[in-house]
């Protein structure tokens, strides 16, 4: 399983602890690992812990937090390591006030700042690209004597994806790098002005997304309004295909489209381009529902819920001593073998990289008694690392390295194995090739990484 | 939404341990209030908290249960209350040694059997009807001088639904009620042979499930094998229609039926039986998801996962402050306006006790947009309280209690609500009326109970 | 170190969690493993965890427990072992409703009470005596049909040692064994009548101690007063001498006799008995502080604090891995150089059990530069174990086993040692030797023990 | 009373971690808000967190930290609050590699550095002046690019009291302010080279203290020994007297002197300045009782342990909620009747700060029949708060602020009080005036303090 990466939210109104709190319960899908909630009350005030959102916080929490300003955070780290110092939102104390940074997103360039800022006399408490970006905030501000303008200008040496979320004394700030690489959308709930990840987060707390934060970006959230400011910009953008094909829940909007429908789309591409003869669909459960949904649609094959997944195995997880560690599997999912036995069926899933599931997926099906098993894969062969904030960072573990379709089909041991096209992918999504970042399905990125090949604007 | 009531897993092989704890995962959806393990290791040791199955077990206490023997617990108490004491699996210290029970089910004259015994001079740790089982179970065979015995006496006096597994110093022995209320059936995992209260736990450990434990049977397991013993018999079975409709997870073999396929009939069923033209079949996530499948099938109308469920809202909910309680069902539960907008849509679920919930949805797909929502249940009004071990008590919540179905729609807020018929759902399970408990349908039940009808045989 | 046994408390008031709270913290010395309050509040509730009183409650415990009647208890186990079931007060419904038991003692007839309920089909949750107790109690006022009369059969029927506080729903009622081994008192509080295992409990909480609860007496403990009960008596009694010499605080009053004073006059009586010249006198603290005093004021030479004790190493402590174990003590105590070097001292500690520990001061007071190092003892050589409450229980253990005074003293390295004679031992409690239980001493006991003498009458 | 402030221990060897686990312990009089170990393996690791030592580290973390190298802290915190960042060691990363701090003292013109700090565009995670010392220790280090110049820098710019332990990668460095304020020495711990705050660490296991790190002086230490470096010299020190009357273990040595000597001294020339004649004299449990004896030894007046002290109540403390907070000290503290009344005692105490707690005693004592009661403190009244280190700060609260020992005395409702010379201290402590830190007594201080006299030199 494909790793998510952070969430964030800012809101300023009357009362907003309880918009970050269930609003990052909304977005807990983008990270699991760590969640915290930094309001300004007498100063700027940081709670943050290990664990899911509503293990990190109580109700007493919640109490302790109420406020009219605040940013919160969902951490699945990319870069950081365990460390509970990395966890967000991150605070320093700074010349003009307190400021606490809530990120997502991954810092191309955060080895060279790093170095730079070291080598003045600087100094971290930690190795996450976060505090690189609080470190040369708090500098730049300090040294611009504005606010704006040092965003603005740490906007102009970082390279790489950000969507962040800035409390700065009782005021809130919002940007996103110029390619908009991961989403970040304002809206309005009930008397609270907020920014959220996902649009969901709206729909979810009664509320109403206005707009994505445009790429480069700067708004200023007020319980009033949203006031925009000119961050950088760049000829074109860059959004993550990956945010509708897997990350984002289904029921949000990211650049206009909604990301359940780019995946029905997706699966109807999939049953035109690769038809193949069955008796079911089957979706890889939970990711692969609704690209199934809509490769049944354009098949006119019927859909079947033909494994059965258990939901209180999400995380922790003990290994059997004695048995094989195949069984794993089993006890996450379970094939029907009714469903399944003499039949010939569809496997359906968003996408693939290393493989290790999917092939004992295809077991777990064959031992089921199924007649023939079909994967339709909604996503193009992984063949190169994310460096813009997904965990898809070693080459040699793509199942699709080195192997060509049929020689995965083999691997997997299917009866035939179809990936949807590139130009199936972003007609689906529906926006031009080059607002798009397709790095990890081309090799070419939409901005300059050492030892790789840039987008062709 | 319903509670779920407890599951029991017993194993008797080389090592266990595992076994024991990753089948209490695999029927961790059966209770999730508190989890156990009872082993025999020089004696026998039990460990069990508050939480679920991976938050009690850590990788250091299941080594320190390493054994050849012993039985386990999921609880969600019907009676007992939140009492750590009330844990399970019980044990006590006998005149035959120690004696541990793992108890699925209600016991009608619990309070009677416990009078009795106080009245003697006894004495009772707690307020759960298992104790008194504990209690009355080593009396008997102390008196009896006999384990078989003891347990068929035992099994005399008591009235009500139990699925039990008993660990007496080193041999286990399962039972199951004479009408054989709650499921329970043994199987072969590896070397050990088993007892699960749902045969999905054989499949998700790689094992083959043998038979169902026999109403009224007890069974000893050993490491080579079941010995079976004639318990006490009754005419007629009592199988709960509800593990069926609701409880158990669709790849559980009960009786012969396996659940998902009963679902599915359900579905078709509904459809047949209460046609109406719609755009889209859309269940509730998760429990009406196969049964809508069946209604789409018979219907030939597309599904659609119109709603979206949050899968980090299980457990604790902190209530928002400020906003509308009605909030609650947005965050758990989101409607996909794209697919909603402007369409027909039928929504399909398992059942309705309170109907509470499915008001919140009615009117959250309304919000989204949809031109007519009609309501499809898989099960028919409920409107006489479970003894027998389901959260079914309070007659004043039903929606059906004083409600024809008409009016239950008028509440509900829809365009049209039907259930299926207790025929169609009779016959989608496949056995007689008469082998089923239907009491809180018909009110009237298979076995004696103060106040209420009982069941011609 | 002489491990301590338990203490209870037990109040009636218009609110005295307060008084059970801190009465207990009062008494910690008597028990550190757990600590435990049952209270009167719509049935009998009880509370109790690991550890000191202050870790097992905070602020929000005490608060839910506020009521008007309570027990309460801080445990060291002497049989049960770390079984959490067997914490007190432990709690049973019967037929006259709750009971609750806090016992400090020890039952010698435990085992065979045990086997005979197990035989008549009854069963016992723990191996603790306390739960033996409380069945037998609640079959007793069960049968009897009455309260006081239930008791006194349970006394009847007891061997040992016991102080012991009850709730029965909403009543209190303590009692004493018929030798008054442990002790046990009553005062007031306020407007709380109360009862305690040490008088300090009254000192400590602004009260005064009316009265010990007479050895054989039960009494009612209600808001206005006690109501004595007579229990069943014994023609002497056999309060344990160990209470004044080691087990009870400096500040206490047991059977008229104030315990500082008692050690004081024990430390006299060694001056005399054992004259020695030497420049200082030691204590061995916290222990052998007010006997140190003592031998002082009789002897005439001055008093040092030559050994400094770590007030922080208490319960927990990690060996050290590579240097010599001997290091441990140097971690609770230190030798203060100039003091020592060059002088005769006199080391005066309360007991010598095993003598491990003071074979090691006497090697440290030596490395410090001592000239002389004698040994005074404030209690007789210990030579048989105890039944009776404390953890004196391994006669191989013992130093004076199998070696004479001389003998010991080769083995502890000093140059002299003297032990109190008995009959000084005696006349400084100053009650008559058939009043006092000298046991561990004596190997005589005042009542019967299988394999040993009983005392004389 | 007064809260104690920090204690550092440094070691380099084969195995040190024990040494720092164990040397941490003994020094936890220094400390008890938070401990934490930072050792190099495989990079620099820090472990801290709230609570005692045994608390923080249980055997597998100690097991964690096993390396050569290492440098621990226990905390009272003087400025920085509750912040779980302030804990120390802090770890930071560098141009230079990693770099951690253990610091014990306090800095005057912390503020004044940090707000230079900020306005050059820095930026900082506390308020803690450590973090201050942290970061300009990085800057200076990279700037200079030595790490003794780097120091140098440090200890030229800083205006206070520390002594602190670094860890630069693989290498430790100790160092002390010019003054010498607040204690450091270093010794041999078998065959390992360590520093320590105190000389007990080395006494408590088994090692030997070689000598006082000199004031302004910089300590390489490494397995092989210690490499001096000169630092930063002054005219004079300023070692703060109260670490010998108040702070220190009794059987510390610091800059040649045993604390207990130095206690013991300051109770015979109480006795000689103010006599008085009296049954008893009595010690304020624990901290008086070295004063007290050399009290009873010049006045020839007999000891007595008159005040029990009940040792489990230490840091949590849950107040009555009904009866009168003065209950609280009875739960400390009891006075023993049998040896006060009808006696004329002297109460003997280190030092008064607020008076609160002393004018409790004389309560007290008189409440157990008193005849008279006469205080002798061992320390002048403190009428100037202290800016280098230890808590006293608010000049109000002080009891001896706007009135004369009369007053005080009447304040106390004893029946004298008389505090011992300020020449009778120095003289007891047998260091020239000029030596010594007595700003707290004088208002003179040894150092520049805004507002404040400087000491004449």
């Amino acid at each position: 399983m494909i790793k998510e990466n952070c969430g964030i939210v800012a809101a300023a109104g009357h009362d907003i602890t309880d918009i970050l709190y269930h609003g990052l319960r909304t977005i807990q899908h983008r990270g699991q690992e760590s969640a915290g909630i930094s309001v300004f009350k007498d100063g700027v005030k940081v709670r943050k812990g290990k664990g899911l959102v509503h293990e990190v916080f109580d109700q007493k929490a919640i109490d302790s937090l109420s406020a009219c300003k605040g940013i919160a955070h969902v951490r699945y780290s990319t870069t950081g390591g365990e460390d509970s110092h990395c966890y967000q939102p991150m605070m320093i104390h700074t010349s003009f006030g307190e400021l606490a940074l809530a990120h997502n997103g991954e810092i191309v360039n955060a080895e060279e700042l790093r170095k730079d800022l070291l080598s003045r006399g600087g100094s971290l408490r930690t190795h996450s690209d976060s505090e690189v970006m609080l470190r040369l905030l708090a500098e730049n501000i300090t040294l611009k004597g504005d606010v704006i303008e040092g965003i603005r200008e740490l906007m102009r040496i970082l390279i790489g994806s950000y969507s962040m979320a800035l409390l700065i004394n009782d005021r809130i700030y919002v940007a996103r790098d110029p390619l908009g690489i991961r989403p970040l959308c304002i809206g309005q709930i009930g008397d609270a002005s907020c920014a959220a990840s996902e649009s969901v987060v709206f729909d979810s707390l009664g509320g109403r997304m206005s707009r994505d934060v445009r790429p480069g970006e700067i708004i200023e959230i007020d319980p009033k309004g949203f006031m925009s400011h000119k961050g950088i910009s760049a000829p074109n953008s860059g959004h993550c295909f990956f945010e509708w094909i897997y990350f984002a829940r289904p029921d949000s909007y990211i650049e206009g489209r909604i990301v359940y429908d780019v995946r029905r789309k997706v699966g109807m591409t999939l049953a035109r381009e690769n038809p193949v003869d069955a008796d079911f669909v089957i979706p890889v459960p939970d990711s692969g529902r609704a690209h199934a949904i809509g490769y049944c649609e354009a098949a006119g094959i019927p859909y079947a819920e033909g494994l059965i997944k258990n939901r209180y195995i999400q995380r922790t997880f003990i290994m059997p001593n004695q048995r094989d560690r195949e069984t794993a599997v089993n006890l996450k999912l379970n094939a029907l073998r009714p469903v399944i036995e003499g039949k010939k069926v569809i496997l359906v899933d968003d996408s693939i990289v290393r493989g290790t599931t999917m092939k004992k997926i295809v077991k777990l099906v064959q031992d089921a008694g199924s007649k023939e098993v079909h994967i339709r894969v909604g996503c193009p062969p992984i063949r190169a690392p994310c460096y813009l904030g997904i965990d898809i960072k070693n080459r040699n573990e793509f199942i699709a390295n080195k192997r060509n379709v049929e020689q995965i089909g083999e691997y997997l041991g299917c009866d035939s194995i179809a990936y949807i096209s590139l130009e199936g992918l972003v007609d689906a999504i529906g926006l031009k090739k080059e607002k798009l970042c397709l790095g990890c399905l081309t090799g070419e990125y939409p901005l300059k990484i050492k030892g790789e090949r840039m987008r062709k604007e």
